[in-house]
């Protein structure tokens, strides 16, 4: 059977084609600049690399011409766009309505809708794609997988705000938390590893945007990125927790307008802010050559990880692994040591060697006898999107 | 010798008298509704209790009151305003510039006024009962002890926020601490108790204000009030740590006025704004009856407390003793009982009956085995601000 995965922004769209279940990908790549003239397509199988310059004006053009590459006879994968017999949607927004992966209906689409008051850039992006690969691959099923999915099971005592009640009631102001498929991904992986009953387990998300879950039997109960993705840990551009007076002080004493504030928190702030780089690679490195600014930076990330592990450690009352993963928590090994470092009292003990010894799949990295297990797993968020829409269906066996 | 200790806020004046290097408290007592007609003031000593309303209309006014009060020959302290050695003054902001109490000079309460823009309801009447208090009670030594000093041990990578340098470097954005003559105060009792020549001690100050403090060998090294005291712990009516992404929410879906939710986060959030009550004693009370919206108003307040708990111990890599202390911290018994709970993966471990044994001084609440010593210390912040200031003359023999 086979599953397009679709991740559309506002102006790209990845895909993979995964051939399931065995979960054997078939062709993956990116549209991005979608609306320019000069838009890029990347289209990538295990034979063929295939890039070129396109005016793709909408998502609409950007999907179609994934289809005819697909069905390409000379560099193509499938002979019909009916070959394809899901497509699985990552939706960033599933407020509350949606705690699971869902097939998506004309009632599914009116909430994704509605939600993109909380998800401004992301839920209408993600919309569009829905509703132009319904009308391209009309036979396939459509599956809607929410990044909000996975946290649903936090409890009240940690989703809500101490802000009076109205806000949650009718506002729904609350944590959502984010990168769910991740965490959820990484998660199972990390407690099949462990094959313990009950698992007490921190995943730490760290790309471009950063998140860590505290995971208990398997379940979310509580996740750094809250109500929106700017609260937590330093990100490349995001400023993670801060005082919220802060945006008082620089609006009544500094003059900035809201707008300002706001841009200057997501898009200026974090690593970004801290050193005028973005790249954590250039600011290892500047560190390396003894940069201050870098080097601080470096230091200020790595504090508020090890204060999120104290948090839940306490939360979870106890800690059987934590789990470093995405770009940053799968190929950094200084943040990796910094991180674990001066953490023996919560029974955190890394293995430097094994830290420094690269590995494709899960990577063991503590000391034997540390009593904490440190992972890196590689996230597959298309893959994890690719079986959850798989596993909606695995009971309608004449579907299957 | 006697020590006069002044708490100016901007409608109010609490006092105490303290003779010492006994400790012995001559008088105290509170002046109420400053700028009022019908403004109250108070003055207990050991013998006689005071209370009259008057029209008291500045601060200038309220010591004069005091002075003629203190001087009364029935009723009254002292035999002449020269009897008063020193004045220390509560200054709620230092700013960087005051690591330690400072004898107070003209360069001393420029800085003050100076940093009125970080503490714009504080600092002010902090400074009017310094001009005042230098007329009235001229032969003393006017002394600032100022409620950021123990933070500034706080080091860069803990009290510097993730947005672009500019903002600390030139505006002085960062985080500042607050409640540090208390956390002080209780910190050093607590490190006598332990007689440990290295020590790592959190402690949490529950007022009406909350604040928990990481404190590594008596210095501070992380506290859970930022740039202002509304970060951090959920309070009587502050919101305490929330993503800052609800502002721009606020403002620009639900048209509040950035006024209006400064207002908001300050004064009608935290325990108010999730109970409509503000005292602590009726949540309990209302809680033990049932009420959903107590509840678990005291289990987000409680797992808000567990999180700096985690967090505290892992930057501190270990943990001797936690110390509840402040009218919260020292009478409720349910919250520390709540607090302690499923944190035995830390070394807590609550003995109930000790938890629910009153006692005056310091009061060990843990199990005899604990790792982690669980102490209730009464806190007392005008004692600490009499001892600090006798501290800064010791040297200065011919004066003492």
């Amino acid at each position: 059977m086979q599953v397009l995965v679709l991740n559309s922004g506002s102006s790209s769209i990845k895909f993979q084609l995964f051939s399931m279940p065995e979960e054997r990908i078939l062709c993956s790549g990116l549209i991005e600049r979608i609306g320019f003239n000069d838009a890029i397509f990347k289209f990538n199988t295990q034979k063929d690399t295939i890039e070129f310059e396109s005016s793709i004006l909408n998502h609409k053009e950007g999907l179609r011409l994934l289809s005819k590459q697909l069905l390409d006879k000379d560099t193509g994968i499938i002979k019909s766009p009916e070959d394809i017999s899901i497509v699985g949607h990552r939706v960033v927004h599933g407020g509350i309505h949606f705690k699971e992966t869902t097939e998506i209906t004309g009632l599914v689409k009116e909430k994704i809708k509605e939600l993109a008051s909380l998800a401004p850039l992301h839920n209408p992006a993600n919309l569009e794609g829905i509703e132009v690969a319904e009308d391209i691959f009309s036979n396939a099923k459509q599956v809607a997988v929410f990044d909000t999915a996975f946290h649903q099971s936090i409890p009240e005592h940690a989703y809500k705000y101490a802000i009076p009640n109205i806000f949650l009631d009718e506002h729904h102001i609350r944590l959502y938390g984010f990168h769910g498929t991740s965490h959820k991904y990484v998660s199972e992986k990390a407690i099949d590893y462990l094959n313990k009953k009950e698992s007490k387990i921190i995943t730490i998300h760290l790309g471009n945007g950063c998140s860590m879950t505290a995971i208990k039997n398997g379940k979310s109960i509580d996740h750094s990125l809250g109500f929106s993705p700017v609260s937590g840990l330093i990100m490349g551009t995001r400023s993670g927790d801060i005082d919220p007076a802060i945006i008082f002080h620089l609006a009544n004493k500094l003059n900035f307008s809201l707008d300002e504030i706001n841009t200057l928190l997501q898009k200026k702030s974090g690593m970004l802010g801290l050193t005028g780089l973005s790249d954590l690679r250039d600011i290892q490195e500047q560190a390396a050559q003894g940069n201050k600014a870098c080097q601080l930076a470096l230091e200020m990330n790595v504090y508020r990880i090890k204060k999120y592990i104290g948090s839940y450690t306490a939360i979870l009352n106890g800690l059987d692994a934590i789990v470093f993963t995405a770009g940053i928590g799968e190929n950094s090994q200084l943040i990796r040591e910094l991180v674990s470092k001066d953490l023996d009292f919560l029974g955190i003990h890394l293995d430097f060697e094994k830290n420094n010894t690269r590995s494709k799949g899960l990577h063991v990295i503590s000391k034997e006898d540390s009593k904490v297990k440190i992972l890196v797993i590689p996230t597959n968020e298309e893959l994890e999107i690719a079986k959850q829409a798989v596993r909606l269906f695995k009971n309608q066996t004449s579907f299957i």
